[in-house]
């Protein structure tokens, strides 16, 4: 890595001073005292290498010059002191981001894929990436910090490899290793749903909360848990498995094998197949069950009200052992949540216990670039907080 | 307060350097340097207060006399420097511990209830004190820092405030500020099960894991959850609700009001009624359902293994959702572990999902002493942790 490119190496009071300065927006040094509880001294010490640095500047002076080191100067995080990507890889695309160091959007770019290959989707990855530096006029080696590409399916990010990714039929695969390799730029990999809570955590929905969940609703049903400002990883690399929670009665099978999970009823595969077992059509689409739900069929209808029950199950469950502040609730499914609103909230409010019923349940569908988004933002993370 | 009895003035510096001394017992000032990345002059500054307060002490060299200062000095913390009650209230008992400041227990006292009236119970608990501070030879209003009162129920610990005790009818009750009015000592309440879920984190069969679940069968189900070193408090309140969760089948009607419950089906009381249903004996009790069972009484067998399949099912969502390290199962309930053990590990391998099922299941008997130095644990650490 290129030197001074990562704080990996700064004391813990330079890392805070930097965070705080992150969520924050511009502080004096007698706020981020307050903020962080170091001392004046402490804060300006701390500083001192990030001012030299370029990852923070004082406001209403030149970068570069020396700093005044008064207390009343706000200081802020440097935007532009490096450059993020993040992709996105679903089952026939790939949506990617170029970003800033506070994760704001610079360009967006999505390219189709034509084979579930792991060298082609690797070249595609590479591709993208370039055609989203030339995009920002960005050249040079180091035009880009590192990349973020973000995948469903377990995924360890610790040793950059895809363990199992059930839709693209990949298992052991050194990802981040490969992206880097082909696109010549530090690369880290994540769960998807994972990603996208960072960056809900961050910059979207789950800003300034003490705990929330991210549920996403589609072709399968995931779900990203943040406490206390953490999101949680699952000490064996599993967590957040809210597909396989058994809750959904037994006379479905799972593509875990087992019977019982949310998945079997509620993941947009298990809503066609019901939907077309009671219309006996069996070549219905999805879309079109949406459109006969929403003309009042009532055999259709009765295949989302299910769903929606066994979502509001999973969701009570959520809040009834983590207690969440909020779930946010994602993910294509969250397109027809018309059809799922009621039952998810009138379940939910049924089963969750006591107080827990207080938990706030929000809609909010995201595009794929937010997704994307989160990549970078797993990515931007690492350089302040470098995983252990 | 007494001035000089908390920690809660100290710097964020000071707090770390006793954390740090407490969980990892004696260290060197370069040690405890490389633990948490202070810098040596740094962790000199910090210790400094805490020695000439007495919380902490230079090993080989006499309280009081003035700090060395030198790196290679080991530094442990005072373990007499501060005394603490915990008392558990189950509906006709109350147990009680004295500890020191590591919750090291130096006595322990019960005694019965013969009401459950608030008064009646306040009074009980100011006695039992009186009487743990007289089997120490401890004297004085300072000899005993704070009391911890747990219970099991809806426990606002932050305003003191049993919001809901299900056993002993409670509603709304303000015991911390009641105890602290009959005792003269500072008082901290917290649900029974969260503060066994502290001491097992802090020193029983959590310890050094990032992440577990502590699992209570019994009269209730309960579940604390410790992730990253924090035990899990839920934003309104409610956290580890197991007992609750919507997994037990639809036949049955739970306390709570709700179908499918796992309380209605693998509570003590549950148990004992669907066994008095499966034997026709109306007078059955727990106790001869449990020798039914060990003497090979099919029907009663039956009873048992269900709430096993439902105590697994429960676990398994616990692993889905969280991915604890290791799951810990304790309550009175798991003295007759063996009549559920089987079936428990049986569908918590079947419905765990992928990685989650390499979590850990050890069940761990604790007596009712154990709970008690759960609330001394909860009172220690508001000394060094003082609640926001
Ligand atoms: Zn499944
Ligand atoms: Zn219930």
């Amino acid at each position: 890595m290129v030197p001074g490119m990562s704080l990996a190496d700064q004391p813990p009071a330079a890392v805070l001073v930097f965070q705080t300065l992150l969520v924050h927006g511009s502080l004096t040094r007698a706020e981020i005292g307050r903020r962080t509880g170091l001392s004046a001294g402490a804060v300006t010490k701390a500083a001192t290498p990030l001012l030299a640095d370029g990852w923070i500047t004082e406001l209403g002076r030149p970068a570069g010059e020396r700093a005044s080191g008064r207390p009343a100067t706000p200081m802020a995080v440097r935007a532009d002191r490096a450059r993020f990507v993040g992709v996105k890889v679903t089952g026939d695309e790939l949506i990617g981001v170029l970003t800033d160091l506070t994760a704001r959007p610079l360009a967006s770019r999505r390219a189709a894929l034509d084979s579930r290959d792991v060298g082609t989707v690797v070249l595609a990855i590479a591709r993208l990436i370039g055609q989203l530096r030339a995009a920002a006029g960005a050249e040079g080696d180091d035009a880009v910090h590192s990349v973020g590409v973000t995948i469903s399916g377990d995924v360890d990010g610790q040793t950059g490899t895809v363990q199992y990714s059930p839709f693209l039929d990949w298992r052991r695969v050194p990802l981040a290793q490969l992206v880097e390799s082909a696109s010549g730029i530090p690369t880290v990999i994540e769960n998807d749903v994972r990603a996208l809570t960072v960056a809900e955590q961050w910059f979207g929905a789950g800003v300034g909360l003490s705990s929330f969940a991210l549920v996403t609703v589609g072709a399968g049903i995931g779900c990203g848990l943040s406490i206390g400002g953490r999101v949680v990883s699952g000490a064996h690399g599993v967590s957040g498995e809210v597909g396989h929670l058994p809750v959904g009665g037994t006379d479905r099978t799972c593509t875990c094998g087992n019977t019982g999970c949310v998945e079997t009823v509620a993941s947009t595969h298990a809503i066609t197949e019901q939907a077309r077992q009671a219309t006996g059509d069996p070549a219905l689409t999805m879309e079109e069950a949406v459109r006969l739900a929403h003309a009042d069929n009532a055999a259709v209808r009765a295949v989302f009200s299910r769903a929606g029950h066994v979502m509001g199950l999973a969701m009570a469950s959520v809040a009834n052992l983590i207690g969440p502040e909020r779930i946010i609730i994602s993910g294509e499914g969250a397109a027809s949540y018309d059809l799922f609103a009621d039952q998810i909230r009138q379940t939910f409010a049924d089963h969750a216990f006591g107080a827990a019923a207080d938990c706030d349940l929000v809609v909010r569908p995201l595009p794929f670039e937010e997704w994307a988004r989160g990549g970078a933002a797993v990515a931007a993370q690492r350089v302040f907080a470098p995983a252990k």
